[in-house]
């Protein structure tokens, strides 16, 4: 079984989404691989702060592309959050896949938003989608579509940009900031390929997301936004002498899981 | 005032330690400058990990060059865990604080601990203190002897290395895993330069490390870990369907931070 194989059928098993947690460094991504996630996925917010450059803006090539250089063949399926592929050329975005394929990821998130708040026409986007499948037809292409993420009220758009990267050669569909489960149900009746929503912590949980026909779960950048803050509240505890550090994993461990090579 | 004035200063306020929370990227750096600490440290363990390279073992000179290069000139004082120097040739050693001088680096630890378990020979350390100093004199070097960390029961190795090191011109003397008040104590009444203890959340409080009369309270790893710690968990809950993400910071407020340039 090949790993676009094994990646697509954590896709299709019914009431029982894929939750991919999204890792920004080497350390986040094998904790997680060693929590038991067997696909990771990463977040184009946490790689672009860690780094010290604005997200969304397709400054990040060169970073993406190191982190699935440090992440790919470790033991995990590997899907890396490619924004928009850093380039309107769709030859060139195919060029980036295949440097992707060859660091070892399995899919990637292909995204219709771009920095200054407008999305790429939806027939630049399934041109991009279509190249890349050609290139790498065992890259899992999940388009993503920035309707309701850049504000909401965009059902019909929102249909339309699904039905027409499905019809590109889209393995599956992002619709981030949609959680209305009304809203899910009636996009599902058009989603012929697994549809992808993100978590949010007020909405459905994951099994209720199931329940409706969500075939993935993303966490995005929740993970990312929690561990920083979990860090500044430690540092501020200690300023001010509280008790702290239960939640520290431990040297060691660290240790141990940045040696992990279990393939 | 020069950064060097303004940071050996933070070390001379009798009482109030100065309390130097160690950052691994930049986004942890920004997220604690703007909780109001004036100066930031770099963790290795935190450097290392991210990367997935092994701590301690000279393996990340170019990362930790390259995190310094993002910090650097950020809005805050910058100490940047340099190791053993990443070499044995104290002109080497030089020639690398030297670059990290260039990228706004005010103060660095130096430590005499190798991957192997070892101590750096008393002699060789001090000849790259005394390099160190004398190719960048405002760099306030941190002489870090792993005595206690590599295993207790070395009081008088302990005395002996820290009265060698300033005598070779440290700024400071740092002894991670001391933490016993009354050993802090007898040390104390050796040390000619400010003293160094890494917090440890079973030990003294900074208000009660100021009382013994130590100077600095560093936090190594701990933020890291516990940030790492807080991402598995938040994970583990979404899984186990349980209410989650109290702690993070928002989206926009990260993209806030990775655009803050204060300087």
């Amino acid at each position: 079984m090949t790993d676009f194989t094994a990646f697509t059928a954590l896709h299709h098993r019914p009431g029982t989404p894929l939750l991919l947690p999204n890792a920004w460094d080497h350390a986040s991504a094998t904790a997680l691989a060693a929590e038991g996630f067997d696909a990771i996925g990463t977040t184009s917010l946490g790689v672009a702060a860690a780094a010290g450059l604005p997200d969304g803006t397709g400054a990040t090539r060169d970073e993406t592309l190191l982190l699935a250089r440090r992440l790919g063949r470790s033991g995990f399926l590997l899907s890396v959050d490619a924004e928009g592929g850093f380039s309107d050329d769709p030859t060139e975005v195919a060029a980036f896949v295949r440097e992707l394929a060859e660091a070892g990821v399995v899919g990637i998130n292909l995204e219709d938003g771009r920095g200054d708040g407008t999305l790429t026409p939806v027939e630049l986007h399934s041109a991009k989608i279509a190249a890349v499948k050609a290139a790498v037809p065992e890259m899992f292409v999940n388009a993503r579509t920035d309707t309701h993420w850049l504000g909401g009220g965009r059902e019909a758009e929102t249909t339309d940009r699904v039905m027409a990267y499905q019809r590109a050669g889209a393995d599956g569909v992002f619709v981030p900031a949609l959680s209305d489960p009304s809203a899910i149900t009636a996009l599902l009746k058009h989603a012929d390929v697994p549809l992808n929503i993100l978590y949010a912590p007020s909405g459905p949980t994951v099994a209720e997301l199931g329940a409706l026909g969500v075939s993935r779960v993303s966490l995005g950048s929740l993970l990312f936004r929690t561990a920083l803050g979990a860090a500044v509240e430690v540092a501020r505890d200690v300023r001010a002498g509280k008790e702290t550090g239960v939640g520290a994993v431990t040297y060691g461990r660290v240790q141990q899981l940045t040696s992990r090579t279990t393939r």
